[in-house]
């Protein structure tokens, strides 16, 4: 498990391409999601740390936010209504919560031609392993920096490129103890075709 | 629990103001979920019935069918991206699947001035207590008849009143064998600001 093992926070660890790993966010420390080379997309899941059951839920964050455009400011929720991560910078404004993290499945779905992948779903599953969380556990992640255009008309969405630049961030702060799962996208259509790291840093409170 | 007893679902069960059912669907089964009087909301659960680890998913529905806006011809799929309800008939075409049930806290949230209410949440914990579903479990409902428009400009969402009138109806197709969770609204802002009975029939394969 990638813990960041230097003080300070300074030094942003690299999550790989098509990969993902999970730490422990204390209450009050920052994370930093940093898109290194732009135009990826990073899949984020929070957890209870002393109670795995309470989980991230877009659900209870769309119908407190009344929006679903979330940006600093905003606060992601629990399935118990109890705010896990305040939103407090974002230089990109665009992140997508509607969708699950692609999965084995979905690859076949939607890419019927290339070789499945268990995407950020069984990278998820992978990393979130060691701290009890079993697959059917996963809940629809946070996607920073995915963009998910609603045609408010039609209804229709499409996953476009996102529109991050190298060096774009979105920061939280913990507003309990975390376990967080984090990923370096793996989907073609999700960031733009090409497959590129993500990279974090924890701030101490 | 308000099983249907009689034969050839020709009767409806009525789920009485702000209350919540649960019952079991099998394969093949038609749920039809009648609004009796227009302008009221059910929201819709749905269990694995031999593995209650598998329930509905927004996020993965909404990938599979690229649309907010979910009506006949869409399938509503699972956490394990399998098919758990065909939507074969619907005479309204506005129905919401990004927003969790409102419980107590967002009772408290969203009408501070009422007595809170366990809501469609609470409605559906008791319900499906029995089933072994806790809490915890209870993801985002597929919400029949709940009028949920996206501005697809500035990400805004707003609960309106639902546009179904006397005798609307959304028709499933169970596509499993199915354990249903399903309520008649409890939220003022869900249903025009009146409580009403849903009713439902089951016509079996």
């Amino acid at each position: 498990m990638p813990v960041p093992l230097f003080g300070g926070g300074e030094v942003n660890v690299t999550i790989p391409e098509r990969s993902g790993t999970a730490f422990r966010l204390k209450t009050g420390d920052t994370l930093v999601v940093v898109d290194p080379r732009g135009c990826q997309v990073a899949d984020l899941l929070a957890f209870n740390a002393d109670d795995m059951d309470e989980v991230i839920s877009s659900g209870r964050t769309l119908d407190y936010a009344e929006t679903i455009r979330l940006t600093a400011g905003h606060k992601l929720y629990s399935n118990r209504s109890r705010v896990m991560l305040d939103i407090t910078d974002d230089t990109v404004g665009v992140h997508d919560f509607l969708l699950t993290p692609c999965s084995y499945d979905t690859f076949h779905h939607f890419y019927p031609d290339l070789p499945p992948h268990r995407g950020c779903f069984g990278n998820l599953a992978a990393a979130l392993e060691p701290y009890g969380v079993t697959p059917d556990r996963i809940p629809v992640a946070f996607n920073c920096f995915m963009n998910v255009p609603v045609d408010g008309t039609t209804g229709r969405l499409s996953v476009l490129p996102p529109i991050s630049k190298a060096g774009d961030t979105i920061t939280f702060r913990a507003a309990m103890d975390l376990v967080i799962g984090l990923t370096a996208c793996s989907a073609p259509a999700s960031n733009g075709g090409s497959f590129k790291p993500i990279e974090y840093r924890i701030e101490p409170a």
